[in-house]
């Protein structure tokens, strides 16, 4: 009897298309004669369609959504400086939305350095953490507001909320993972200037610990957590940190790791209420759109996070095992297809 | 005639004794027979002072360093976990209520890749920039709190507050900085989320860049700027971002250019209203404290950053060529007070 998993795929803007295109081929090839038969759904959102329909994501649309499993993605944001793009935030109207609505409230940005990525540190050690990004609170809540705009007089502000609840369900989610794994948390944070919403994070993690005797437990400042990341990424196993914070440091992450073209994400309802969306952690980038020449890697990793995620481990570790090959020998510059289809040649032999 | 300074001492905590005392030799050593006297008062601030008095910065503390001409300060901060500081946060306290009370505005942080220094970046190129960290807004502002703290439903909110009055300020600071340096500016916020705020920097910037017509002005989100401080920091000139992404930026561009042992920071009040305050970007490292292991050239360099801020540009220069002879020829371990001679050496040769 056959599973039946139910894909919506959002491709987006600029490299979106051409990533998620080698995405989905190798989700194919990975899953081609198995058990499990993903039924996809496109769906066209983003700035050209916005820039087509002015919408950005209705109500329906999310509805729709919602009636499927999972959800891959590309990338999502117009040319930057577009005049007819000023009034939309792409981002915020989607991509973030999506997020909120669907309670993505686990981000996790897995940083690994494979053998033969090139990195911009010197000396990097083994590295190979995950960023455990809480994705539905904290400064990206959207709770500000500004008075006297565009005067001498303006005052804007932005409020970050935090709660016990949505603070403690993520670092449970950082632990257990935790004890999959080395069994080393950082929880990284501002305590020492954000003392209200630091207090709370501070507290809960030093509360869920009680629960879990064999993780060695660590605390940085945000800042200290950057020098490390360069100085000594080893040190990391799981980082559990807020909103804002994981954004930046996955970003940095990816840096140390040979660029955002091989860092993979997954925007995760660990409660199975909503479907769980994986896209790379990169962004659009308009300047080389349509040109093949995108590095379809972190898609590729996306589809690795998604296949776990659904419990098709061996599929998933497949697909990693391919990426890591593909990796450690690459040499003159492929076009994203030839890189999506030397990952599946890897899969199939 | 002879020009006094009256200088506001702050050794501080842990290591902030040591690196000072070396500070201040070469400041004496520098202005030594010049017309210039430096008179200081020390003051006893920290943890330490709380420790025994449970004062952390007093109105008369406060008065009293509001009558001097500037403020030369270590470290300051406990043995974290210390029981006893529990309830004291001595970073808001004493130095941010500094940084506030004193409306230090420009937090200005150099970064400098020196010749002979050990980054962790195999090819970091040039590295010379600056930050121009606003020091009296943002997320630093203190206006937050929670509810039902210690409950399943606590909320904790911090709200980051940004004036017109006070971003024009740090940025025609910025603008003017670039002026005399490379004519490059880069606004570093996160303008597709923390939309209210990073409008109003966006606006600001784009406004007083029509009086420099002469700055290439560039934006970059937080999280896409620390992956170029390790993949490109040679495309920074002028950083300027709010309080909370500047200290990020800092400690990772301090790691970048050889750690934060050799990175020197001003908070600056350029109205002249108020003493500005010189000090190392690092902590104060308890856990080295005493034992004559740290390296006291960030305190040294901000010496340098003081005796120009006072228009002692000749002094400053030849502290900072003291200093990069020195890293150029940095080789066996030394004491803290090893480097300090031998900058002092190199200073009276
Ligand atoms: C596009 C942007 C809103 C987003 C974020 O800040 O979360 C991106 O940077 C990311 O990390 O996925
Ligand atoms: C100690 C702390 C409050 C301070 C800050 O966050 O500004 C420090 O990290 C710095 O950068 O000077």
């Amino acid at each position: 009897m056959s599973r039946v998993v139910k894909l919506a795929v959002i491709p987006g803007d600029g490299i979106g298309p051409e990533v998620i295109a080698e995405a989905v081929k190798v989700l194919d090839a990975v899953t081609a004669g198995g058990e499990t038969v993903f039924e996809k759904t496109p769906f066209s959102l983003g700035a050209a369609r916005y820039l087509e329909t002015g919408d950005t994501l209705t109500d329906d649309d999310l509805d729709a959504i919602r009636a499927h499993d999972a959800i891959l993605l590309g990338a999502v944001g117009g040319q930057p400086g577009d005049p007819r793009l000023k009034d939309a935030n792409i981002e915020r109207g989607l991509l973030l939305k999506l997020r909120f609505e669907l309670d993505h409230y686990v981000n996790l940005r897995p940083s690994k350095l494979f053998a033969g990525a090139p990195g911009p540190l010197a000396e990097p050690g083994e590295v190979d953490f995950v960023v455990v990004r809480e994705g539905t609170e904290g400064p990206y809540v959207g709770n500000g507001g500004s008075i006297r705009r565009g005067t001498p007089h303006e005052v804007a502000n932005e409020t970050s909320v935090n709660t016990a609840y949505g603070v403690e369900r993520v670092v449970r989610y950082a632990f257990e993972l935790a004890e999959r794994r080395d069994n080393r948390l950082t929880l990284v944070h501002k305590t020492n200037v954000l003392v209200n919403a630091g207090g709370l994070w501070k507290r809960v993690v030093d509360e869920v610990a009680q629960e879990h005797p064999g993780v060695a437990v660590d605390y940085l400042h945000v800042d200290a957590a950057t020098i490390f990341l360069v100085t000594n990424p080893s040190r990391f196993d799981v980082i559990v940190t807020d909103n804002l914070f994981g954004d930046i440091l996955t970003d940095l992450a990816g840096a140390v790791t040979g660029g955002i073209g091989l860092a993979a994400s997954g925007n995760i309802n660990p409660t199975g209420a909503f479907p769980s969306m994986f896209e790379p952690v990169h962004g659009s980038a308009p300047d080389i759109a349509g040109q093949q020449k995108a590095d379809p890697t972190a898609a590729i990793l996306s589809v690795a996070l998604l296949l776990d995620h659904l419990g098709l481990r061996d599929e998933a570790a497949r697909v990693q095992q391919a990426v890591e090959a593909d990796i450690a020998e690459r040499g003159a510059a492929r076009s994203t297809a030839q890189i999506g289809d030397a990952i599946i040649a890897r899969l199939r032999a």
